[in-house]
């Protein structure tokens, strides 16, 4: 990719009850992907829970942010779902790709 | 962190057989924590592997990259490990964090 894009890191550890959070958190990349400015998602969990999502730029992460839904959801989070997480807003400089 | 530091996004696709994988992914771990400028690592593996290591400069990631043990398990991972891996680094604008 030749212009600059960016990156959130989004690592977490789950609360002990976790009810609901799948669907929440299906919804929420349903609703990620519709968002102007949207690049792509990747997501895995084992003993943490690591989600990297791509933006075009840092407006469209703002605004992701700032989405109502989203903002519920995120409350909900840190009501229920998590013990703790932690955000990182990164400018991808430079990437590199191997593929079979 | 007041200060800049960068992450490195390893996300990757293993490939069907992956002998000799974890053993040499904890060396790798290990070896990693050793070099100057490593800051942390976090990694969670489902469907897709995501290993996110954090750095104080672009040296200290060129240097951890060039390094002759590392070399050679890149090869070994080309070779053997994975169909696919992207690797992007990062420069961290922002950082917010949730604790209960």
């Amino acid at each position: 990719m030749d212009s600059t894009y960016y990156a959130v890191i989004f690592t977490s550890q789950q609360a002990e009850t976790i009810k609901g959070y799948d669907e929440m958190a299906q919804t929420m990349e349903s609703l990620a992907k519709q968002q102007p400015g949207y690049l792509g998602i990747e997501s895995a969990r084992s003993q943490i829970g690591i989600t990297v999502s791509y933006w075009e730029n840092l407006e469209a992460i703002k605004n992701w942010k700032a989405n109502l839904d989203h903002q519920m959801a995120q409350k909900l989070g840190r009501k229920q779902w998590y013990a703790w997480y932690k955000v990182r807003i990164c400018k991808v400089e430079r990437e590199y790709e191997f593929k079979k």
